[in-house]
C-alpha cells in the first residue's frame, strides 16, 4: 500500500518529510558513521541534537525563559502520578489540587493524584457526558490548593480550551498531550505544561514538560530521582538515558514545524481542516458530533453514525479509500478523526467526500 | 564515514542489519502504508509487532511461564525506584531489603531504595576500588528481607557474575542491564531481572522487566499507576502508551538474534571476543585492567594507559582508525570498550591491532 491518511489519535501520523529523512540518516547520521540509536548520550552528536531539539522547541512556544524544558519518560499516565509528586509538597501538607473534569483524561488524572494528596473536583461536566467545558464562573476552587489541573485537549472526548483560564495566584497546570504546538500558547499563564509526545510531537516515549522555575524543588521524599523535575532539570534532562531516538524524531518534528511556519501557520491550516469537517457533520442527520461548538476541539473530532449498524461497513469502506484508524476509543464507541499537525487538508477532503459517499450509499 | 566500530557503553551499536530492514520499513511498514510509529499501540499492526517481540524474547532466554515480561519505561534509574515501591510491601513494615554493592550502579540502587525501605549492604566490594565481588560466604543477608538487589554486569566497573548466587527464598533481584541477552540465564534463580534497553536490546527509552507472578500485586499505595507491575501485567503492557517505536527495533534485534544461533551462540562468540582483548590487555605493563581476572566482564572492558598523558592522543588515533566511544566513564576515567552483541569479532581484531600500534608508537 501507499502512504494512508491516519487519522489515529495517537501514536499518531508524522511528517513523510520526517519520516524520509530518518530513514536517510538510519545507519550513518552525518557521517559519523552511527545510527542515531547508537550515540551515547553525552558524546558531542547527541547533545547537539538535544540541545537543538530544546532550543527549536522553546522557539515555537515562545517558552519565557524563567521556564525549563525537560524530556522525560512514562507519557501523560505517567505524568499524572509525577505532577503531584513534584508539587504538592510546596504547600502545607496534606495538600489540596483542584481538577476540572471535562473527560477520560481529567478522570484519570484526578483518580491517580489521589494517591498523593486530598483531591477537589473544582467543576465537572459529566452531567453532560463530557461535551462541553463547566464556565469558569461555576468552579469551585480551594484557596491554598497545591495547583489546579486541567486538559486542555480531550482527546477522547473530543474538547478543547480555546482559553487559558484565570486561577489567580494558584499554579495552573494544563495536560496539553494532544494539542501541543497545534496553536500558540501563552505558557507564562500556566505553572507547568506537559504532554506525551504521540500525538502532536514525535514517538511514544518521550514525555516534554515545560515548568515555571520557581516551581521546582518540592518534591516529595518518595518521587523517584528519575522524575523529579528539579533533578532532571540540573541534569539536563540527562539524569537517566534519556529515549535518545525519540529525542532525534521530535527535533526532526520541530525543524520540520519551523519551516512550515511556526505554530500560528499551524493554528491556522488546523481551524481549516476541524472547520471542513465540523461543516460537513453539522450539515447532515446521518452523522453526529454532539460537542458544544465553542469547545470543540480541532484536534479529534468524534462523530457517530445516526444508525450504529453501519458502524463496521463505515470502517471497511474508509480502509478501501486510504482512510485509516478512524475506530472511536472504546470506552465511547463510534468514530474519531484525528487532525493533528501532520494531517494534510487533502486528508480532510479525503475524508469528507468518502463521508458523503457512504451517506449517498446508504 | 562509513560505518565505524562503535564501542559506547550504551546507547550502544545496533546490528546492522537491524537498521537497514528499520530504515527499509520506515514510511510503510508491510504495506500498512504506515511507519510503526505512526500506528495506534491498540491496532492489529502495532499488537503483532508487540506480541511477537514478547514471544521472541521468552524464547531467547527460556523465560518460565510463571514469569510475567513487561516493557516499561524510565531505564535502570527508573527502575531503582519502582523495583522497590514493587517489591518492599511483600513483608511487614519497614522493610528491609539486602544490597551487594559492586559498582556504580549498586551504589546507586542502593542510595534511591532508601527512600522506600531500609537498606542493608550485605556486603562491599568498595575497598577495593570495585574490582571483585565480595564472596558469598561473607554476604550478611537479613532473614525476612523483602528481596536481595545485585547488578550482574556494572557497566561503569567493568564486573559481572559468572554464577547466579543462592540466597535462599529471598527472591533475588538482578539487574542486567549490560549484559541480558548475552548468555543464557536460568532465570528461575531470580524473583525479578530488569534492563534498561540501550546496551544489548535495543533503543534507549525500553525498560525490559521479567518478573515471577507471585511477586505481582504487592506495590506500595504510593506506587504510580504507570509503574505498579501488576497494573502493567494485567494490561499486557498497553496501561499507559507503550514505546512503539523501541519496541518494534527490539523485535527486530531478537529476530537477528534468532538467527544468530540465540544465546548459547552469542555466549561462545562474547567469551571469545573478551578473552582476545583481555589478552592482549595483560600480556604488556602499557595498558592495564584492573579486575579480579574470575569477575572480569565480557560486556564492558574497562582499561587504563600505565602513562595516562597520553590519553587525549590514544582517543584521538582511536577515532582516525574508526574505533569510536573508547572514553571511559567520567567516574573512574581512563578507556573502556563494551563488547556488546552486535559487537562483531572483527571489531575487537581491529581494536587489538591499534592498542598494539599505538604502544609501539609510544
Amino acid at each position: 500500500m501507499s502512504r494512508v491518511f491516519n487519522f489515529s489519535a495517537g501514536p499518531a501520523a508524522l511528517p513523510l518529510e520526517v519520516l524520509q529523512q530518518a530513514a536517510a540518516e538510519m545507519t550513518d547520521w552525518h557521517g559519523s558513521g552511527m545510527s542515531v540509536m547508537e550515540m551515547s548520550h553525552r558524546g558531542p552528536e547527541f547533545m547537539a541534537i538535544h540541545d537543538a531539539a530544546l532550543r527549536d522547541l522553546r522557539e515555537l512556544l515562545a517558552v519565557p525563559e524563567n521556564y525549563k524544558i525537560l524530556f522525560l519518560q512514562g507519557g501523560g499516565l505517567g505524568e499524572n502520578a509525577i505532577v503531584p509528586m513534584n508539587l504538592v509538597g510546596r504547600v502545607s501538607q496534606p495538600a489540596t489540587i483542584d481538577i476540572v473534569l471535562t473527560g477520560s483524561w481529567t478522570r484519570k488524572s484526578a483518580k491517580e493524584a489521589e494517591k498523593y494528596c486530598k483531591v477537589n473536583i473544582a467543576a465537572t461536566a459529566e452531567a453532560s457526558k463530557f461535551t462541553t467545558i463547566p464556565p469558569r464562573a461555576d468552579w469551585k476552587l480551594t484557596p491554598g490548593a497545591a495547583y489546579v489541573h486541567i486538559c486542555t485537549n480531550e482527546t477522547i472526548d473530543g474538547i478543547e480550551y480555546h482559553f487559558a483560564p484565570d486561577v489567580g495566584d494558584v499554579p495552573l497546570v494544563a495536560d496539553m498531550s494532544s494539542h501541543i504546538l497545534a496553536r500558540p500558547v501563552d505558557v507564562a499563564r500556566y505553572g507547568a505544561i506537559f504532554g506525551g509526545a504521540q500525538k502532536n510531537i514525535g514517538p511514544a516515549g518521550l514525555t516534554v514538560v515545560i515548568v515555571r522555575e520557581d516551581l521546582l524543588g518540592h518534591a516529595l521524599p518518595i518521587c523517584p530521582s528519575a522524575f523529579d523535575w528539579k533533578v532532571v532539570a540540573e541534569n539536563n534532562s540527562m539524569y537517566n538515558t534519556p529515549p535518545t531516538y525519540a529525542i532525534y524524531i521530535a527535533g526532526l518534528v520541530f525543524q520540520w514545524l519551523k519551516r512550515q511556519g511556526g505554530v500560528a501557520e499551524m493554528e491556522k491550516r488546523n481551524i481549516a481542516k476541524a472547520a471542513m469537517l465540523y461543516d460537513y457533520l453539522d450539515s447532515t442527520g446521518f452523522y453526529q458530533n454532539r460537542v458544544d461548538r465553542e469547545h470543540r476541539s480541532r484536534m479529534n473530532v468524534p462523530f457517530y453514525l445516526k444508525d450504529e449498524t453501519l458502524n463496521t461497513a463505515f470502517l471497511a469502506g474508509a480502509k478501501e479509500h486510504g482512510l485509516l484508524q478512524l475506530k472511536g476509543h472504546k470506552s465511547v464507541g463510534g468514530m474519531r478523526a484525528s487532525l493533528y499537525n501532520a494531517m494534510p487538508i487533502e486528508g480532510v477532503q479525503a475524508l469528507v467526500a468518502y463521508l458523503k459517499e457512504f451517506e449517498a450509499s446508504h
